[in-house]
């Protein structure tokens, strides 16, 4: 048996400024999850996650939580994530679903909330460094999409996550919830330089390989068997850019129906990771 | 060159009742998309398309609109696809972003609108009779799912979505959206009998797959391989029951990594689409 050292305290009043990183969390301008600029502009840089679960691998992550808001209940169902040596002494902010919802700013139905500083951020090569399988996207700038993608990497065998230009932030908290945490888990690190950065993945013998349903693509299932593989994949409607693909070793593409849409773009990533993990399990 | 014969008439009024059928678009009671029940009580049952490609993809099935309502900008990026003889006469309500706000309750970023009539379900014999992959939900109650796996349905070569038990309206507003129209034309029907009527798929030679990563289930690559092929899904969380997985022929799952969430059921239907198409065509 473990003893749990988190510091619960009861907050009955919803202006307490022990809780103001959880204040406001859907506000444009003021939300706690927005990225600190230089000069401390801007947002507080934190990360939060919401409900049990993901609470729960934000304290198996390196984002280690500061602090956390809930109600009871899930007070009693953190319990044993808790007892970790990573979150001893980190206070447990209790309170009402009314006392929350008002700090909040609206109704947390998963009733409760954990605050993480962001580390410093992972390189390109840190996070690769291990990798087998990677993906890397460029221009895509749906929080819900990016938060799929993670999920899916998760699930199918993935083991980072590399953003080119124009993508959205991956700790915003639609995008921690929709990945179901795995944002958190999944490595990721941004390109400093794109897409010439790219070549990091070259000299580290990764087969680049752009989704593309454009012309002179093959078919997926004939592309993906290299010791270590890099998805590219753009935003729905724009697709990669072409000089993306120019650089990419392979362009590959999934059989569709004709007249259709192309696929959404975490759909889309989920059967290149499937079709990889595929490659290694049969 | 056919002569265009919409009548384009302007809507000065919100409270015109010519365009009564956009009311209210999200209001929980109101709504015009709820399904009438006998008796005429509830909803007007109407089926309700969403921007230009939605709205071509209405005129183009067997959900013929009675009418549209939009600006006038998108009027003119209808008008190749209102030439067809199915929509001459039927009324375009032009008005202005603000007069269409108000009667929808929303401003809505697509422009246009079009509102058909149901006409009568078709059967699950007259939904697979041509088929040659089909997908049948169960539980499946949430309108975005719905709508994703109708969109993968189309772009990965699958001809048929039947429901069984527990599943939401496929024709609600959300699920066309999200579906981007598919859910007007990939023919859909209902089980009357559940999980009973399933047996209609043996008398019809299907191979029925269901997809779980329980016990006893084999990779998903190894069952496919039939002429006509079921697949069986269930909702994230309780995923399909028991009964009907004791009905199908096979058990089927994606190699998944561990400790992780099962897929979103729309991606795990979307990778057995894909493997399934992978093996017609390689």
């Amino acid at each position: 048996m473990s003893s749990i050292c988190v510091d619960v305290i009861d907050i009955d009043d919803p202006a307490d400024e022990r809780v103001d990183d959880f204040r406001d969390l859907n506000s444009v301008d003021r939300r706690p999850d927005l990225p600190a600029l230089p000069g401390g502009r801007v947002g507080k840089g934190l990360v939060i996650a919401e409900g049990v679960l993901v609470a729960q691998r934000m304290i198996a992550s390196r984002f280690t939580p500061h602090a956390f808001l809930g109600v009871d209940k899930r007070l009693g169902e953190l319990t044993d994530a808790l007892t970790v040596p990573s979150v001893q002494g980190v206070p447990f902010y209790r309170a009402s679903a009314e006392v929350m919802a008002e700090v909040v700013g609206f109704h947390l139905n998963r009733g409760v909330l954990g605050a993480a500083r962001r580390p410093a951020a992972l390189s390109v090569g840190e996070a690769i460094e291990s990798a087998q399988t990677v993906a890397v996207l460029e221009g895509v700038n749906d929080h819900e999409n990016i938060g799929s993608i993670f999920r899916n990497a998760a699930g199918l065998g993935v083991d980072a996550v590399l953003f080119g230009a124009g993508c959205a932030d991956p700790l915003y908290r639609r995008c921690v919830r929709v990945s179901m945490g795995h944002a958190l888990l999944v490595p990721f690190a941004r390109f400093d330089d794109w897409p010439r950065g790219l070549s990091v993945l070259r000299d580290n013998d990764f087969r680049t390989i752009s989704l593309t349903p454009g012309e002179g693509s093959k078919p997926l299932s004939e592309t993906v068997d290299a010791p270590r593989v890099a998805f590219l994949v753009g935003a729905e409607g724009p697709g990669l850019s072409e000089t993306v693909m120019r650089a990419s070793d392979v362009r590959a593409r999934i059989p569709m129906s004709r007249g259709t849409d192309s696929l959404n773009v975490a759909t889309a990533a989920a059967i290149a990771f499937y079709e990889r993990e595929r490659s290694l399990t049969t």
